[in-house]
């Protein structure tokens, strides 16, 4: 299977249709697009200047286009993926994981928008299409979501993120823009694109790449980049192997004398100049299928001028069931660190929902966030992610815990029971007790369930019983039915 | 003041412009609108008739137009009227008053709703037009506002309901409507109104007056219905005073003999023939401004059929503070009685937001509903209201009352009572203590306040302040400031 | 390449995994979903029965979901399929075909559509959420994308429309429907589906099929079907060969005579109930790749009951360039026969424009429909679609013919023509002479061009040169330049 | 009645609350509510600013709210505004005339759009609610209407522009605008406003007024400026005797000498901080109901700094019959000259809607433009506007018209004519010529008319007979019947 991630060690492919010295004679040929607007007057530095300068770059509203991969890999946040793309799994009991980088493109007043999937695409086609659709997005703006297809030229799927991009190019040009940016659909963090295309811009750069600024535990799939004082990028590694992340003193020196550079770890964020673009998918690496592992190290091989753009704030990839469990606890931090889900200024979007108000007959809950439409009936909640249309019974215990929710009321439960007898339905039952759990959407705990982990496993694969356990969380899957009095 | 309400004990004018007993000579003379719509076919009962008759009635999509009035009186809910309809008044955590009237609508089906305003009526437009345009309203389907407008031919208010129905008449035959349902906005109930056009249809009845089936404590403005075995109304009573409500039991006498005959309450609510409504404002009645005490009693001396339809389930008229109040605590019972706020197959809509799921950081909840994107910070809350974006303060405690919540986050209140010193925030402060009391939106209050009516007062005006007491109930004014240490 | 589509004379296999004796043992065991419906009192006939008894059949709009294949062979409408699926072809100026059959549901009520799609589906998906997201689709309304997608499960493409349908139950079963319509998206006809559900529910069939009631001449992979008096299925063949219609006289006999049958074109429209579609596709024939070909005669093998549903009306299902062309022509004819588009009370739905009026300088125009943003200058159009933001020159003469418009104003071409002197702009150039032909989206015909097919042509693919011909039509394929002075 | 314009010659009332004098002390103290966008940091000139200075002012889409007033006068237009505001006028084939206006804030990123309306609303409401609630307007965008409606506080209509400002403040005040724009909604032109709020902000002044930069004959209730040689108001006069234009070359005095001031003439536009807003209605001039006429001169009276913006582009203020019908004109000359309606930049928006392409049977058009689903049999049409579903009947000849088209297709025309002989369809008979004329919305021309004016009247009401002529152009009023034979 082919997935469309903007990561993973694949191996790196160079088969440059040109003589890489060939091109390099033409050495820093910038390929701007930038030109008609007039960049030089901004230079221009005498009396005749006008004394407040209005930026000529154009809006990024009009100028600049994203391309977000909703995928990502299939299998690290099993089982969450059984049934959808990485982008499409619930967090911060009302969101999904790609409301973040869609948000942050809203944000940013970028609003042309195409999201390309192919695995398990349904889930966030569905949710996209929900949720950005009423959504104003401005004149001309869109969420439009392009799908793996067969056609008479090609009848594969995506072999990658280059090759779903080249596929899509006549699409993706349908509007002038000036850039596409390139982004990963999965990870959880704010960013002001506009800052980034405003570097680009001003460094006149072909291709400039987000990466993060201090020795983080990125996926190793993003690779590493070697900057210059400049932030010009000299070299991008993919290894499987991380090597150590050194840092070295920026001393002024202007060659290629190593302490003069410094490494930063790649965020698979590329902004790429419209032109670029083309030359590089069609003309130069014709057969490339990755973005990050080979377009990217191709486009620094011929010379063009790639840059880097450090950021620095809370950034997770979620490339692990752990670090999935630490994003939503970043919601209970609430207001003070991390990913800060309250944003005025930049809110995170989801699907409007018609949900009544939380109901709760009794519960004392600390350090905890309650999505809408949840009913609490006499529970203590410690720490925990509870879920829109969460049913919690009486007496039940959660301790740091992400329930994930219903996409529907069981409001016939009593009648059901009554008709089947042990029917469970969904929600967690009486007298129940979770403890470092993610409980996935519309799963049915029993009563007097005990989901604590009891063994203190690490990891453990029990599908066939509804759950299995990663990095010592227990991971109930979705529609699983936990019988009553079942302890995990 | 003209205020658009379906009630009110207005004088009754039955000033025809057709001699009533010219009329009557008619009698009976249904002024049907079905006719087109081949009834007769149904009563056929010999052979010839197919087996499983499908009802030659049009659905009420496209037959029926709901005429909803925003305004309630605007005085006896003050304060919460006062710069809002009664329509706009937030109830229920995250809904408004007309939410309940218009959802009922199009549970039922019906899409074609033009709401008529003209006090205070900003409040009510601007939440209807958000409301109600993103939602999927149908084909041809509308929640449009028409409010009081000047013209050439009349430079005046709306001079009551029939006055706006007359003056707006050809905008709300813009379709081809068999039907107008005339409703009141402000009141709370669920109503399948489907079922009240079937039985006017049935009975070919000119009008069909929705009624209370029961001996209501209703409002007296809307009068009495004296109806016979088959639903008919012969008498129609507005009165200032009640008289007491006899039910006699039905003896299946025709005559006028009293004792055949039961009383029903009036609920303000009205189905019309489209075309009788034409003849009775613009014919019959043409100086009548009121359709309730004016009208209907009117089109009854004119020998028109007009029925009742029975109504059993909740229904508020939220006449008083008290029982707007009650209304509120309706939603804390959820599920049990009263009105259900989270019926499945006739969900409560209104206004989609973006809102954050609501953060605890510690509190003891019980009997309480609770909207989104609240900050509950180590408190005690029971049998409360809690309106989207509260935030309360630790250690306050809250019992038995209505919290509407907040418009808008106040992010910078930490920076502002840097600077002011004193400021207080939107929202409720620490260790204060607030019991049976309505706090309408963004007020702020300090802390160590205590609004307990602590000398039971029932009745008070103290505007100046920032509150009133009106039924022993403390309703704290939009946007007022109660400074730290207060007691109510 | 595997296709989408609901015909097609593909290999039938009907390897049940239940032996179909065992079957037919419980022979017309009736797999209705419809008895929470309680059909029964519909029937009962004494004294108790209400005189006007209503349907308790639900709804279509909260019973029945549409399931739109958007995707016809890729192959016959060739080229006008190169980038896009059948569905998405323009036509009538100003929709696309697919919206045919979305209109239909919407006009009947049905208002969950699944559109099902793998096939160039790009241009289907974007034209879909553009049309229908802001259209009002009523409570619960979508059009939603089901694109194929890979899965853990799962890695191929959909097989086929019962393959494509298996997969994607889970989602189509969001919602509680009682019967799934499947549909062909590509063929234009005006139905109402509900008369459709309505004898389905009436017969208490399991399937039932809609069929042409003469002898046309429709895609012989859809099948013919031999059918009794009451409308019972007892055959269904499907032959690449087409075998001579009969049409016996019904006589009442009610055993196999063949005397008593009559024969059908199934037009490849199916009701299925609910539980009938997933225990023919999980259960009885879970290798069936064709809904069409395989799955419907296999359950008419198995006994179950299919019932066949008469349609009289302008149907053409686009199995050619020429049948394409007669239903563009059909815009022409107007009011008067065929396929009408102006049908006010079931309109055709589309993407809804901010296009400008069309402005003509000058023309002399007969029999022919314009679209909105025209530019017509001093030129004759007889017997045309010109669609939507067409430019004609001066002098130019277009009989005839099919003229599919422009996606964008080319505005600078006067700049343009300037700077590279010889430039072709988007549109017919003047003294262009166009008849019989079919010009796609943005081509670019130069002046004094001649599209006649000189030599009438038959067949040819001069697709180097920008057009086929095909059944003696000239196709000019999307974005082609015709150069100045060709003649075609 | 009292009229929501921006013009007309009310007499001035200039009762500021405070003393001239005393203001004058202070003099030219400016209300700028920029000075929290640093704007100082701008005008640094050392060798720390950076070299490409971005300007600090705020995008105006969240720093700029506009006020449009959808009422001008109603009688200057009469008839066209006996049931509509003058906004709501029908223009250019399928436009309203307040589209103009709200185009152009959209397309100048404006998307905080208040329309304040209270003479014939409805029609205005109901337009502006369908033509740009499905539109994307953006983050936090919107076109809220504000209709007249009474309160506890005031229960009388509007008394005026700056009366109804007055009573909005605490909506208008909603978002933290920096600037209101007001706007009046009733005239022709296309201005980027973006560049106003620019200069404004550059030139850091309390008020903008939008102001024609030559001898226009304009409104005269909109005033003429006098201006120094930096766009500085000295004087500010409304006069209903126009005194004869004077533009003396500028000589660079600074003080009052006459020679060194032009005159502009006021187009009723105004870009006010919003400080400067409250001041001036609640605290300097509590008393004015005028914004153009009170209000500014009063402003300026007080020493506020009040700029001139320049205008030069095509600007029609409607302030007659032939006025409205030479703007209608403008559609004809198209591309070349006047008000383009077809600028892909800065597109038109209205009501989108579903209507079929034109079916043209036979027609010769030239210079015309013809709008969406006519249908126009056999007729002569020339330097006419022909707006949507009008229909044409055989032999008709249009000359020089304005045809507004119909809301609604008579389908049943020849059903109708069956029944009733005479009756006569929406849309212009058969054989009828018309000439110079206005054809207001639904009018019903019979057989054989001549709407030609043929005793060149230049002024006559007849409105029983369903026309008037107004300057010289004849106007058949909304659904009026001219029956066959009429001459007009």
């Amino acid at each position: 299977m082919v997935v469309l991630q903007l990561s993973g060690p694949a191996p790196v492919n160079l088969q440059a249709k040109f003589s890489i010295l060939e091109l390099a004679h033409g050495s820093r040929k910038h390929l701007t697009t930038l030109s008609s607007f007039s960049l030089p007057s901004l230079f221009i530095s005498n009396s005749q200047q006008p004394r407040h300068p209005i930026s000529s770059f154009p809006p990024v509203n009009e100028s600049v286009a994203a391309i977000v991969f909703g995928d990502g890999s299939e299998s690290r946040l099993y089982p969450l993926t059984k049934r959808r793309s990485e982008g499409a799994i619930p967090i911060g009991a009302k969101y999904r994981i790609v409301d973040a980088v869609i948000s942050n493109c809203i944000n940013s007043n970028i609003n042309k928008i195409y999201a390309l999937t192919q695995y398990n695409s349904t889930s966030l086609n569905s949710h996209l299409s929900r949720a950005y659709t009423g959504l104003g997005l401005g004149k001309d703006g869109f969420v439009e979501v392009i799908a793996a297809y067969q056609s008479l030229e090609d009848q594969g799927w995506f072999q990658g993120t280059a090759d779903a991009i080249r596929r899509c190019l006549w699409v993706l040009e349908e509007y002038q823009v000036s850039e596409f940016l390139v982004l990963p659909g999965h990870h959880l963090y704010r960013m002001d694109y506009q800052k980034l295309v405003d570097a680009h811009r001003r460094s006149q750069a072909d291709i400039t790449i987000a990466a993060l600024n201090s020795t983080r535990d990125q996926d190793p799939g993003f690779g590493t980049l070697k900057v210059n004082s400049l932030n010009e990028v000299a070299e991008f590694h993919v290894k499987s192997e991380r090597e150590p992340m050194i840092v070295p003193s920026v001393q002024g020196v202007q060659a290629s004398n190593d302490n003069s550079y410094r490494k930063l770890s790649s965020m698979g964020i590329y902004l790429v100049n419209r032109d670029v673009m083309t030359k590089l998918l069609n003309e130069y690496f014709p057969q490339a299928n990755e973005f990050g592992t080979e377009v990217i190290p191709g486009a620094i091989s011929t010379g063009m001028k790639v840059q880097a753009y450090a950021f620095d704030g809370y950034w997770e990839d979620m490339r692990s069931i752990a670090a999935f469990y630490e994003a939503n606890m970043e919601c209970i931090k609430g207001l003070n660190m991390g990913y800060n889900f309250y944003d005025k200024d930049a809110p995170l979007y989801t699907t409007p929902r018609y949900l009544p108000p939380t109901t709760i007959t009794g519960a004392v809950i600390t350090d905890s966030v309650v999505g809408d439409g949840c009913i609490l009936n006499r529970c203590k909640i410690k720490g925990t992610v509870v879920g829109m249309r969460t049913t919690i019974g009486e007496k039940a215990i959660i301790e740091d815990s992400v329930i994930m929710g219903s996409d529907i009321y069981q409001k016939d439960y009593i009648q059901k029971s009554g008709k089947e007898g042990m029917a469970i339905p969904i929600g967690i039952g009486e007298d129940t007790h979770i403890k470092k759990a993610i409980i996935d959407k519309n799963a049915r705990i029993g009563r007097n369930v005990m989901i604590i982990n009891k063994d203190n496993v690490q990891e453990s694969n029990r599908e066939a019983n509804g759950y299995i356990i990663s990095g010592g969380i227990v991971v109930v899957l979705e529609s699983a039915v936990i019988p009553d009095g079942s302890i995990l």
